[in-house]
């Protein structure tokens, strides 16, 4: 007699998953480590940016006041007192038609107001002349007009990227509060899987989910535990479990969550005293993703056929593992898209095709199957299909979910 | 007088860059190494995937020409010979009337040419019942179905994704043959410029831009070579720039590329003897960002003010170290979203705004300025807006360059 199981809804069965799970802290790390962590701090302005009034062009530093009536008739001379670089202060205040020659981002001196660019002035030996007037702070990068000091500049819970390290060094964050990183445990299941280096026998395949995994987690900037090639034996697979769910913050599983007579994760599951939150999610493909939860701790019983196991990562452990981080932003980036080609198959569930997203159109990436390898390589996207009666037309727009803008375009279309 | 240059426009800019650019060789990595790397060799199926029919479902393999006629008023019964689980071979080879459980990812028994699927059957201790009739290859995976031996499955030049690691397990690379990775060296050049742990004084700031370029660096994966601050002397900065790019396959320096007096990169490159490809680009900001060659190598010179650092990286740097690479896709990502916001400065050159961009619509990331830090945290896109006399208003459907899709979204959509 097969089990039934009661498929629950992709959406819920997100939610599910993400309402388990637990911060598991922080830690301070240097800031040239900092890179692709979550912040554990918002990050506050210590200064004004700029922190004082500065030059934003290479010029002379004049008191817009002298300049009022200046014209191509009537040029006004200045007399130029000093000459600043960026880093530079001047000892000097100015007085009237006096001006400072000044480098770009240098500190704008004592009673100056505006900026002259080079282009904007005749040079003579010791003297520059205008022919325009100039308003009161023209040409001034004012201080804090970027930030100002104890601003919150960015929230705690962001990814760190390029310009958040820029934030932090311009801060002086020598050291970075952010979220600890999960430990995460991969175990494959299956008699069929061979190692990479294997020959292949009659029917075995070479394990391509647990490399696949580690790049997952690797993309996420994420390392993991190895626990190898589990055959379906009960016992001994249990035991295997066991031992990982206690080392780890987190287990992935991939095979055994299927209704077959050798996929023992259900019976393993049940001995751990785990409780499983979902065994069946109403998608195509890995509609038999299985998540569970032990001690407080989350077991992702990922399906053992490739796509299917891609996705489960992404729909369900990715946001798992960010949240783990106190990560805001849980799930994968969406837009929309135009479908490329006519995908007529229709079926019940809502399907998660790997796809080829170039900006505009979305294509699926080949071969469409659970055990599909293929697709997951060619893909740079999820293309999202409502399950219903009907199959999708092209031309249709449809939902697009981005794994990742690591490889972009092949031209320059700008 | 200050020196007259000539803006390039951006895609010629590109262009040059990216002509002069050779490859710096291959490597062999372990499988486990190769994530993100960039493939030197195309994946050659070594064998068919999958490598021998099988069986997708949970069920029974028969002859198909026993079920013929098969009904729910007339039951067919086969006798169960053997029991096998994915990894197994059946020894034995079916006749008339006989099934063989079999699980998926089994291989298909000899004779058998379908699959009865568990819920499809009635079961007795010994005997199965079906009530309708199966056609050849129904419920099989037919080996190579996905891909056939001897297929390239992926070309060389290809980024290694998750999947791409997938399919390389599958055909058995234990070790991959990659593009070496480039050594980058980073000089930030300003007298103004303190470290990231020094206090503030007055005129100075502290380099943001070094850790920055780090960080764009390590989204690619790549490592670099610091070469610290130098102040704006000419003689001592020739030197580091001449032993830096020495010892490195690409040299970024950030500062010093304007005309102002102390703007020492123009003077090196003569002394270096480089030729200098462009010294002004027809972009905002960033349009002082030269780029230099010497002796073969490039030389980066960025402007010192960080949202220009960071564009002029991302639109020259990036596809330079892609192509050193051998990598086929070298630009940023391109989509199109409809703008947010009204952006009514109009400038001559175009622009490329540091922005949100959310799937759909792309809204600058706060204060614009090229010496901006805050705007370069918040955003995730670059929104590029043509030069030219006019503004922008909400709703113009704009070009956006996708910086990175780490952070994705705080809402679960679908």
């Amino acid at each position: 007699m097969v089990e039934k199981r009661t498929p629950l809804p992709v959406a819920d069965a997100v939610r599910r998953v993400v309402e388990q799970v637990r911060s598991i802290g922080t830690e301070l790390v240097y800031l040239q480590e900092s890179y692709g962590r979550i912040l554990a701090e918002p990050i506050v302005a210590s200064n004004d940016v700029p922190p004082f009034d500065r030059s934003p062009y290479d010029g002379f530093a004049i008191r817009s006041i002298d300049s009022k009536g200046a014209s191509g008739d009537n040029r006004i001379a200045f007399k130029v007192i000093d000459h600043i670089g960026a880093g530079e202060v001047s000892a000097k205040k100015l007085q009237a038609f006096e001006a400072i020659r000044i480098m770009t981002g240098a500190q704008l001196p004592e009673a100056a107001d505006a900026v002259v660019m080079f282009e904007q002035t005749l040079e003579t030996a010791r003297d520059i002349t205008i022919r325009k007037p100039f308003i009161p702070l023209e040409n001034i990068s004012l201080q804090g007009e970027d930030l100002q000091k104890g601003e919150v500049v960015i929230e705690q819970g962001s990814f760190i990227n390029p310009g958040t390290i820029a934030l932090l060094a311009t801060f002086g964050y020598s050291q970075v509060l952010v979220s600890k990183q999960p430990i995460v445990g991969i175990l494959s299941t299956g008699t069929e899987l061979l190692a990479v280096e294997d020959e292949l026998e009659p029917g075995k395949i070479r394990n391509s989910n647990g490399p696949m995994i580690v790049a997952q987690l690797k993309r996420m900037g994420l390392r993991c535990k190895m626990y190898g090639i589990s055959v379906d034996k009960l016992e001994e697979s249990y035991q295997v479990v066991k031992k990982a769910a206690e080392e780890t913050d987190c287990l992935i599983t991939t095979g055994g969550v299927s209704v077959g007579d050798f996929d023992f994760l259900p019976a393993i599951y049940k001995k751990l005293g785990a409780h499983v939150l979902f065994n069946k999610v109403s998608m195509r493909p890995g509609s038999v993703t299985t998540v569970a939860i032990a001690n407080g701790r989350l077991l992702f019983g990922l399906s053992g056929n490739p796509s299917a196991c891609f996705t489960g990562f992404e729909l369900f452990t990715r946001p798992a593992l960010l949240k783990m981080m106190s990560a805001t932003k849980l799930y994968m980036p969406h837009t929309k898209a135009i479908l490329g080609e006519d995908f007529t198959k229709a079926n019940p569930f809502t399907r998660f095709v790997r796809a080829v997203y170039d900006g505009e159109i979305v294509t699926p990436a080949g071969f469409n199957k659970s055990n599909a390898v293929s697709s997951i390589a060619r893909g740079n996207a999820l293309m999202v299909l409502p399950g219903g009666s009907r199959g999708y037309t092209i031309g249709d727009s449809v939902d697009v979910l981005l794994l990742g803008v690591e490889e972009g375009s092949d031209t320059w279309q700008l």
